[in-house]
């Protein structure tokens, strides 16, 4: 149980329903910030604004998914106010307090430096990530059904990236019948497409692959599809880039060329939001039952 | 070979660009009537009006999949023109003149009474049926998808019905780590499901299985989900009936009750034109070849 524990949520979108739903089931204190314009309320949970806390008394604050932005603000679909992490107000929380935020950034990493407060970034951790892809495949699933006039069902689908998405990417779209053909640099990876029985080629040999392609997801965070690869692959193609910022497919060449390329970052949020939430509370309340019992024992 | 065959394409939407370009692939004389704003121009292909043809020497006619309403008028995405096929055209036409439609109407199978013209329905076909579920599942897939907050992967979901159609939906929602159930009248179908993996049941049990429902797909065509089951369906639940229309649900009921219920006629030309273009033309090809073939015997 979380009794006696204050947790600060601070900002967030429809997932951290599922996360506050969860915290107050384990009898945490939650003071919700940024939810004012939420229509409904929870036992246990108060919405109040940032100077209505008392720092010195939160032990966990949990901000979004995309953690903050340059100057510490976070996303807030359920209020217009700014919700703003300052270095001063987290230097003032007791030195066990830990934030938990999706990703990383620049903002979020000087000011754990600069206090000396841990910033758990989950989204890091492989179990969030393959959980996480399950919501990604059927975000993309629903993407290429919209963007092509062809079926999944005997398509020819390159899937660049055998890593935690990839995997269930090549998975999916294998069981739906598409003819699936991995591209990895990776020897590992490479085994492992066979082994599931799709086709498996190094990515050294991307150019003669994408001749007869119809369908690209690309996983890998670097510029994979150049200009050079995109030249052989069919206008016809379409290209779904889920791979981190900014992706890798040269966007500028693609659509110079005719192909429909797009990036599509958060499709678990947008497709699905109450299992990508799920997935988030159950890490979360892992880890900070986890935090708690250390604490206390030691 | 099909040379020196005259064959009328009436109207249609983008999947008949599949059948014109195979028919004429194949060398047949083609008149397309109701195609004066497709952007395009093919071999062995000439647009023209129903009046510009001579019935008497027409060999087989192609209408939509829709066949006509019930003046004979077909549906032309490609053309405002009025296109018309009267059973005085149709009576001039030779004997041996066939006519293929998707689905029949009454008003065909008057017509074709009337003048002793054969009317193919190329959607009554097993084999049409079982490659059209291809991009139908695809279709429900993505509206399942848009339609719900959380993923297909581990979902409650019962699919209603495991013939052509809802085989190849259960076997996909079980693929993508859905918890399927399969309801029928058919001990067959119940024993299939079985062996399947999935689980099983009755329809008589209809309102007991829907209690921890999430996802219900039916494809029975006759009413399923009445008041009575709907009642004991959580409201959170999301309906997609995928039966020939009016479907099998109580669409009146399920918005009292505040159940999302929606039915989704053509899901195959809207989610893949191109396959289910190509579905059609392969059918038809095979039929035509078959036809003259055997007239070319006798």
């Amino acid at each position: 149980m979380l009794t006696n524990r204050h947790i600060v949520i601070m900002g967030g979108d429809a997932r951290q329903i599922e996360v506050i739903n969860k915290l107050t089931a384990l009898d945490a204190h939650l003071s919700l910030v940024g939810f004012d314009q939420l229509d409904r309320n929870f036992n246990g949970a108060s919405k109040v604004n940032m100077d209505e806390i008392n720092a010195k008394e939160v032990d966990s604050i949990i901000l979004p998914v995309s953690g903050t932005d340059h100057e510490g603000n976070v996303e807030t679909t359920f209020s217009n106010e700014t919700v703003n992490l300052s270095k001063e107000w987290l230097a003032e929380t007791p030195e066990h307090c830990t934030v938990y935020s999706g990703i990383s950034t620049p903002y979020l990493n000087k000011v754990s430096e600069d206090t000396q407060r841990e910033v758990v970034k989950l989204f890091a951790r492989d179990d969030v990530a393959i959980y996480n892809s399950i919501p990604t495949v059927e975000g993309t699933l629903m993407m290429v059904i919209q963007n092509t006039d062809i079926t999944i069902h005997q398509a020819n689908v390159i899937v660049l990236g055998l890593g935690r998405t990839g995997m269930s990417i090549a998975r999916t779209f294998h069981a739906l019948g598409a003819h699936v053909k991995v591209g990895s640099r990776n020897p590992e990876q490479i085994a492992r497409a066979v082994e599931m029985g799709v086709k498996a080629f190094y990515l050294k040999e991307l150019e003669k692959e994408v001749e007869d392609n119809e369908i690209c997801i690309n996983t890998i965070p670097a510029l994979v599809l150049t200009s050079k690869v995109l030249s052989k692959m069919p206008a016809s193609s379409f290209i779904i880039d889920i791979a981190s910022l900014p992706g890798g497919t040269d966007f500028r060449y693609a659509k110079k060329r005719g192909i429909k390329a797009m990036i599509t970052p958060g499709l678990p949020g947008m497709v699905a939001p109450k299992t990508a939430g799920r997935i988030i509370a159950n890490v979360l309340t892992e880890l900070l039952l986890q935090k708690f019992s250390e604490e206390d024992e030691s």
